[in-house]
């Protein structure tokens, strides 16, 4: 179905057949159990085709998905520089993506993911496993405390796409980029790097938990 | 449209038809122009008898939206107590909501309001004008800042429910909920009462701003 009968493909015909086929698999699929080779099976083609056309599993996702720009190479950029800065770093970078015209199909696909069931759990192994997690292990945190500073890291900057873009709650919806930076950098930072646990961040230890 | 003709209308036919004209008029016009006299008239009742049967505005939009629970109720309580502890308990709060059976339709209420932009703004608008500020107002923080503060509080809620019950990405999506309250409610804490703007948390001041 994807391979038009009676003609030979040329070269955009057979990018857009892998394109389909990629759609289809890693909407049935999911990102980590969809191949490159399942995907050539899909659109007919030879599996060293779709790597001359698309390189890397990551990239032909990020084309099926009309993303214009890579996180996998964003999020690198945001890491590196002062540790201590790295929560600032990483709410400016996000900004400066989505407020782009290249944002808008982020916050697009942010928002078919919340009602599609398919389309959120390729996000989440995607942006969260592929991408966040990856590039924690970078600042040397692992394993499950690694898994738990990504999600955290997540529910802010999902809220903060949420709020900014989609349910337009002012005055975050037209802030100054740089006013939302200082003021959700620093929680970003506490959960890439900071104590998530210390009670002394919540009470007076002499109070006693009155709960 | 809405009272079917040809015979006088019940009580249960009297309460459908002014919850049908309340989703009408509230998707129309928005929470903060609706007016439970348009909403008398769109069902053709006298606006009495929807104050007899709903109360107030608020009440008869959560009916309308089938939300078992009312946030302008449920916030206050979290708000009273300790102060430095406000943050903790509005995450428990909201967490306790959310995870019990009643709190499938706050997190449908939000997928919806994702795709819908008439309810992205009903929710704005009951949500967070309503709600969310005049709570806030009663921790004696008022006007712009008390708009930023709620809208900031806003982006770390909400994105605690789409990433622990839409995307549901782990460990978030089964973590104990006094793990999240220990995690997520400082960030609240300084949303609502903390330093927004210190640069001090930020970066040591002798280095500079290298950016």
């Amino acid at each position: 179905m994807v391979r038009r009968s009676g003609r030979r493909p040329g070269n955009q015909d057979t990018r857009q057949s892998i394109l389909d086929a990629a759609r289809s698999v890693f909407a049935e699929k999911g990102f980590d159990q969809a191949s490159i080779r399942a995907i050539a099976t899909e659109a007919q083609v030879d599996p060293a085709l779709v790597h001359h056309y698309f390189g890397t599993k990551d990239k032909l996702f990020l084309e099926s998905m009309n993303m214009p720009l890579n996180p996998a190479e964003l999020i690198p950029k945001a890491l590196s520089g002062p540790r201590e800065e790295v929560g600032e770093r990483m709410v400016r970078l996000v900004l400066s993506v989505w407020d782009s015209p290249a944002g808008t199909a982020a916050v697009a696909l942010l928002r078919s993911a919340m009602s599609n069931e398919r389309l959120a759990r390729l996000m989440r192994e995607f942006v969260i496993s592929q991408v966040l997690r990856r590039a924690i292990a970078e600042l040397g945190i692992q394993g499950e405390e690694g898994a738990l500073r990504s999600a955290l890291v997540a529910t802010q900057i999902a809220g903060l796409a949420v709020v900014r873009y989609v349910l337009k709650v002012e005055p975050v919806a037209s802030a100054d980029p740089e006013t939302l930076v200082r003021a959700i950098g620093p929680t970003v930072q506490r959960y890439l790097t900071g104590e998530l646990w210390s009670p002394a961040q919540l009470r007076n230890p002499d109070e006693g938990d009155p709960h």
